[in-house]
C-alpha cells in the first residue's frame, strides 16, 4: 500500500464545511488505496484571534505560554476533521504534534524538529486509521509545548513525510500551485508542472509567499518530493523535486517581486580592511534582518556601502549605525524607501549566459531604471522603483516566454 | 509556607479583562505567603461553541475526539492566566491536566480521576512559581487526552488539593456562597457562613446548581475542606467541611427547590415479590434517570409505583415501560408533568423531631398541597405544583427562621 501525506492550510480549513470539503478529498484519497496521513493548520482567523487575546492579558506574553496558547489552534483543528472523516463512516483518529512524535528543541514560538519517532502514528496506520495530525507543534523532550513558528504545519508535513517514508506528500493550500509570477500581478502567468527545490527556495526568498523556505530546505535535505496545490478544486498541482536534466533547458522558471524595500547607502567610507565588517556587526547587533548588500570599487580612497532590507526593518536603522559610521569616518548615512525587488530565478541560468543582459534590456525597454543589481548562481535580482515593479515584473516575464 | 489551591470558574475568567482581575486575586494570596495553585475552566461560551463547531462537522462526534477538542477550551485559559500574572511582575507557568499528573480511567467525556501524582507542579512550586492548571481534563494511562465531565474543574481543584495537601481550596465562581435558598426565589435567602459535606451534597442533588455532587463526595471522602466564594467580590464565602457538634444546633441549614419535575405512576401493580424490581430493570434498562420512588401499602392485592424525574427523561418512559406494564398485569402508565420539588436540608434534623411535620404544616398553611414525600436522615423532600414552587420556598423558608 502507497502513502501518502497531505497538508491543509488554515483556509482550506476555515470552517465546518471546508472542513467537511477536506474529509471528502482525505477519503477520495484512501478509496484510491493509500494509506493517509492528514497535517492541518489552525482554522483561518483563529491564530490571530488568541494573539489579540494573548496581548490583552499581557503587553508581553512569555513565549512559553505563547505556545500552549497557539497549540490550541490545531488541537481544536485535528478534532474536527477526524470527526468529520468519522461521519463519512471511515476510522480516523486525531493526533497532537507530541502525540505524532514529534520532538523540538526549547526555543519557543520558532521550535526546531530535533526528533520524529512517529511509533503511535505507524501503529494506527497499520490498523487502518486516517491520522490526523496537529500542524505547527511539537514537545520538547521534558514535555514542554512548543511551536515551530511561520510555515510550521507545511515544516510538519514534510518532517512527517520523511519520517514514515510516504510516497508522496501533497500541500494543499488556496492557490493551483507554483506560478511563473504573481497572476495578479502578471495577467499572463502560467502555473508550472514542476519546480526544482533550489528554484522554490530562490522563489519563496524572492517574496514568492506559496512556501516558507525552511519546509523547502528540509524537503530538499531529506529528498521528499512534494505537490503544492488547491484544496478548492482537482487541478494537478506543482510538483516540487531535485533538478532534474530536463529542467536545465529552461532558462528563467519564474519571476519573483517584492515590494516594500528600502535602501540604505553608507557614503564614502574609507577603502580600508575591516570597515565593511565593521558596519554589518552592527547591523547583525541591532538585528537588523537585510537582504542585497553591494559595494562597488573604491575611488579617491573610499566606497559607497548599500544594503536593502524590508522598510518594516528601518526604525532599528538609524539608531543600530548612526554611531558605527561616524567611528569609521564614513560622510552619511543614507536610507530611501519606495524601492521594489525583481528577480529572475532559474536553475538554467547555470548552463546559459546572456540571461542578465536580456533581463536589463527588458528593463530598459519598458523605462525602467535599475538601481542596484545582485546575482547568484539560479537568480538575477535587481532593485527599482516600486510603483515600477508591475511594469516591470510584465516586460521581464514576456521577454523570457514564459506566458501562457 | 501554607499552600492554597484556587478553582475559577468560566465566567470569573470569561474575557482578558476578567483573567486580569483573577491574575491580581492569585498575586494578593501570594503576598501573603501562600504557595499557590490556580485551577481555571475554559472562559464563558468557549466550550459552547466548541460543541456547535463539532455539531456542525459531524451529526454524533465521537467522544474520544470530543475529549481533544474540549481540552482546548481549558488549555487557552491557563496560558492566558499564566500571561497575564506574568504581567504583574510574577513567576507563573501553566500545566494542562496531563502535565499536572492527573491521570484517569478511560471514559470519554466523563472520565473518572484514576490517579494523581504532581510530580512536576510540585517542582514548580518548590521553585516559586504559581502554577496555573487546566480544569476538566487529564489523560489516561496509555496518553489519550479526556475530559471529566460536568463540574470537572471543581473536580480538579478538590483533588489536586487533595494531592498536595492543601491547607486550603478555594472555589471562585459568580456567587457569594451557598445559600439558605437561592435569592432568587427567596428574597430573605441568607449566605451560609458553613455547611456539612453531606448538607452539601444533599442541596446539590436538590437542584441548588453551585457544585456538582461528585466533587463534594470526593472532597468528603479525602477530608479536603474548602470554601465556594465569588471572584468578584472580597466577601468570605461558605466553608464546607466534615461535620461538627455545633451544626447540629441547627435543624434546617436551607431549602432547595427543582423545577421541571414529573411524576410517573404504575396503576394498580399486582403486589407480588419482583414486580417493583421488574419495573425498575425496565427504568434501568432505558437509561432513565429517576429521583424520588414512592410505594404505598397495598389495597385489594395491588399497590401503586410512582416515581419523579425530570420532565427531559420523559420521552423514554413510554417506549421503556410501555412493555413490562403490560407483562406484569398492572392496570395503567400515567405520566403528568408540572410538578416541582422542595428540600429542606439539615444535619440537625437527625436529632431533632417535628421537622418534616413543621415543613407539611407551613405547606399547608400556604395553601399548597403535597403529592408526593419522601425522607432520608438530613433531607425531607415533597412533590408539588411546580407554579407553587416559590411560594412553598418562601413559607417553609420564614417557617424555619431561616431569613436574615
Amino acid at each position: 500500500m502507497s502513502l501518502i501525506v497531505q497538508k491543509y492550510g488554515g483556509t482550506s480549513v476555515g470552517n465546518p464545511e471546508r472542513i467537511k470539503n477536506v474529509a471528502r478529498r482525505v477519503v477520495a484519497a484512501q478509496e484510491q488505496g493509500h494509506g493517509v496521513v492528514v497535517v492541518v493548520s489552525a482554522m483561518s482567523g483563529v491564530t490571530d484571534n488568541l494573539i489579540r487575546l494573548a496581548r490583552e492579558c499581557s503587553p508581553n506574553p512569555e513565549e512559553r505560554e505563547m505556545d500552549v496558547l497557539l497549540a490550541t489552534g490545531e488541537q481544536t483543528t485535528i478534532a474536527l476533521t477526524a470527526m468529520a472523516i468519522n461521519a463519512l463512516g471511515k476510522k480516523a483518529i486525531s493526533l497532537t504534534g507530541a502525540q505524532a512524535g514529534i520532538v523540538t528543541d526549547g526555543v519557543h514560538t520558532k521550535a526546531k524538529i530535533s526528533d520524529l519517532t512517529p511509533k503511535q502514528l505507524k501503529q494506527h496506520l497499520d490498523d487502518g486509521y486516517i491520522c490526523i495530525v496537529a500542524g505547527f507543534q511539537g514537545e520538547t523532550k521534558d514535555k514542554r509545548i512548543t511551536t515551530l513558528g511561520r510555515g510550521g504545519s507545511d515544516l510538519t508535513a514534510i518532517a512527517l513525510a520523511a519520517a514514515v517514508k510516504a510516497d508522496l506528500c501533497q500541500i494543499f493550500t488556496d492557490v493551483d500551485g507554483v506560478y511563473t509570477c504573481d497572476p495578479r500581478v502578471v495577467p499572463t502567468a502560467k502555473k508550472l508542472d514542476e519546480i526544482s527545490f533550489d528554484e522554490m527556495l530562490e522563489m519563496a526568498s524572492s517574496g514568492s509567499k506559496v512556501m516558507q523556505s525552511r519546509s523547502v530546505e528540509f524537503a530538499k535535505k531529506f529528498g521528499v518530493v512534494f505537490e503544492v496545490r488547491s484544496s478548492f478544486n482537482d487541478n494537478p498541482g506543482t510538483i516540487v523535486k531535485e533538478e532534474t536534466k530536463s529542467m536545465e533547458a529552461v532558462v528563467v522558471r519564474g519571476v519573483s517581486i517584492e515590494k516594500n524595500q528600502a535602501k540604505v547607502t553608507v557614503r564614502a567610507v574609507p577603502d580600508r580592511p575591516g570597515v565593511a565588517a565593521r558596519v554589518f556587526t552592527a547591523v547583525a547587533a541591532a538585528n537588523i534582518v537585510i537582504d542585497m548588500i553591494v559595494q562597488n570599487v573604491s575611488h579617491d580612497g573610499t566606497t559607497d556601502i548599500s544594503f536593502t532590507l524590508n522598510k518594516d526593518e528601518l526604525p532599528k536603522v538609524e539608531t543600530g549605525l548612526g554611531k558605527v559610521v561616524k567611528e569609521i569616518g564614513a560622510r552619511s548615512l543614507e536610507i530611501e524607501s519606495g524601492y521594489g525587488k525583481l528577480s529572475i530565478i532559474g536553475v538554467g541560468m547555470r548552463s546559459h549566459s546572456g540571461v542578465a543582459a536580456k533581463m536589463f534590456e527588458a528593463l530598459s525597454k519598458g523605462g525602467i531604471n535599475i538601481v542596484m543589481i545582485s546575482t547568484s548562481e539560479i537568480k538575477t535580482a535587481v532593485i527599482i522603483d516600486e510603483a515600477k515593479l508591475t511594469d516591470g515584473a510584465n516586460v521581464v516575464h514576456e521577454a523570457f516566454g514564459l506566458g501562457k
